[in-house]
């Protein structure tokens, strides 16, 4: 075996796809020494999508002082790569939960650092920009990230303000003649896996509220703000994001990068393959190796392991999957590009048994599929 | 892939070791259409043990009517293999716990059917007759087997008896002149797995006593019945077997096959292997299969798995394990042979729950295993 490419998704709660490619490469280089090890560590838009991506293809991480969810300086930064023609940012960094710690409140919260990162990242020369949504305590619909490169939000008295979750339904008017220059000409793309829409049961207030601190009221209320936020940007900017899948992405920035970002939405795992030139490295690859915590049937709607599937058979690359579950009714995910799927159950135990024992039964089942490849190997 | 070899022990409780022979069968056909596959589901000595040396090498099973636990006439078997030169006897098939469905009593039930199927091969011309241990209504320390060649056995008052469980405490003199010439020259071999002596607290009246219908008396009643047998025999046939290991088998089965028909116990995997002419048959095969319910630090002490890997070493063909449970400690299992260890595990769930799922994830397991080969073959 001369070339292999891992590039794991996490499982959620016990390993991060860092983690995976660390035990992962370590046991390639157990079983052949002379294997070239590419690592892709994915990112999903959240917090350490950054470091994944420097991981994947090397880069430069720059600190940045910005504002925080609450308006406070702090220091963030953001990644480029690809000599720099490329910026990676990840809203947790400067409008994530862990940061406001005891004080969660999505009516006050907002994602004006994010808006900053993304002018340094301009200024800076980038020439395209990758905003992963994710792990936010925000829901202020991007507006504060907006409000920062030059966006104006006013209200019904035409009073200019920087709309948070709980000032939302007080916006009457948004103006984008102002947004910077430097905006227009960058291709921003926003990594979103999840389809909630901006409002509605379903959407970003109903669904992620909660965790971000809203009680029952306060969940109607930044409802109610969104829904005036789409109403605004649909007379005043012409478009209507209602149903759009992925709206209500991290407190409806993902509607925000939309209207006021011109961003378009994407998955993760498709920004990541299109960032690592995927088909072109896996080229020359003798196996692909994935994982994500469970494979199932919703799992071959286009996660990871499908999406690095699907890229692979074009190229006749064999996959092989290391998953904590595989679920029945997965055949499909054969015709999709995949070779073969193992679980790192080592013992039959329930996952609140077995998920303090992640590492080494990753660890133990690699070595095993290795083993096995390497016997394969000898005896042709 | 050309020729595959399937020997795997039975997964207790869940999967027999044919079971398991059909499903990884049927798998390897399905990726490997025209490879050669040897299946060889492996015998422990219990029940089902002639039924699985047939169909691993072929042969005849003939029925005969000897007595059942409780000298009742029932129709047994036994098996011939190797053209009738080897007869294959399971104690079960006439001496069986099941057999006795609410009458369990060990004081009171008989292994004399098995010496009768003893004779009937003999008498049929084998020149090697195989017997199996295990799964015995019986503690009469292989007495009534010895009884049905001609082992005469005498109490205090010279009156000649058939001794049971409860009546070997009478046993003063042993007399095996009268034994039948014909067991004379055959070479006879008893599969015992276990290694408890015949009595004291590790012995067969206290170990295994209470699952025949033991009651603490009886179990002590049996136990110093097995003490005389053991002293007489010393006196009478100058065997000592207290502290042989495998002497308290089957009921001491076990050290009545030693003293009354010369045999030896043998790990019941050594004699399949033997049997089956394993290390000719291995040859020229590409991979091994085998396996067994859980693989553990004790199962490197010579079960199947380990059994099968030390005799694929010598010829340099890769082992691939397939099991219920891989512990940790297990390494030293590659030095011995072992090429490669997976769980059927598909998902984290306890025993409780997985073993109603034991034929899918098997299933699903091998189809996964002869996946990554496949690709790794065609790669090459």
């Amino acid at each position: 075996m001369k070339k292999v490419i891992l590039i794991p998704d996490s499982f959620k709660g016990t390993l991060s796809s860092e983690d995976i490619c660390s035990i992962m490469s370590k046991n390639v280089k157990k079983h052949f020494a002379d294997c070239e090890v590419v690592s892709i560590p994915v990112a999903d838009g959240g917090e350490g999508s950054v470091d994944c991506f420097l991981s994947a293809v090397g880069g430069e991480k720059i600190t940045k002082t910005v504002k925080n969810p609450y308006f406070e300086d702090m220091e963030s930064f953001y990644g480029t790569i690809n000599g720099g023609e490329t910026a990676v940012i990840e809203m947790a960094s400067c409008a994530g939960l862990p940061l406001v710690e005891d004080r969660k409140d999505p009516k006050k919260t907002t994602t004006y650092g994010v808006g900053q990162l993304i002018m340094a990242a301009a200024q800076k020369g980038c020439k395209k920009i990758i905003v992963g949504l994710g792990g936010s305590s925000t829901n202020d619909g991007g507006c504060g990230a907006a409000a920062a490169v030059g966006v104006k939000f006013f209200n019904k008295q035409g009073e200019e303000f920087i709309p948070v979750g709980g000032t939302l339904k007080d916006i009457a008017k948004i103006d984008l003649s102002k947004r910077s220059d430097l905006i227009a000409d960058i291709e921003i793309v926003t990594m979103c896996d999840i389809d909630n829409p901006m409002f509605g049961t379903k959407g970003a207030a109903y669904i992620f509220g909660p965790q971000k601190g809203a009680d029952k009221d306060t969940v109607v209320e930044l409802d109610n703000g969104l829904r005036n936020l789409c109403h605004v940007i649909k007379s005043d900017i012409g478009i209507d994001l209602e149903d759009v899948p992925g709206g209500g992405a991290a407190g409806a920035m993902g509607a925000g990068m939309i209207a006021f970002f011109d961003s378009k939405l994407q998955m993760g795992i498709e920004t990541v393959l299109d960032t690592v030139n995927f088909d072109q490295v896996i080229q020359d690859a003798d196996m692909i190796f994935t994982g994500e915590g469970k494979i199932d049937t919703q799992s071959l709607r286009g996660k990871v392991v499908i999406g690095v599937a699907k890229r692979a058979k074009k190229k006749n690359v064999p996959v092989t999957v290391i998953v904590g579950g595989a679920d029945c009714g997965i055949d499909d995910a054969y015709e999709m590009g995949v070779t073969s799927i193992f679980t790192i159950n080592r013992l039959p135990e329930d996952f609140a048994v077995s998920r303090t024992k992640s590492k080494e039964n990753m660890e133990a089942t690699m070595d095993n599929i290795l083993r096995l490849m390497k016997s394969v190997n000898k005896n042709k």
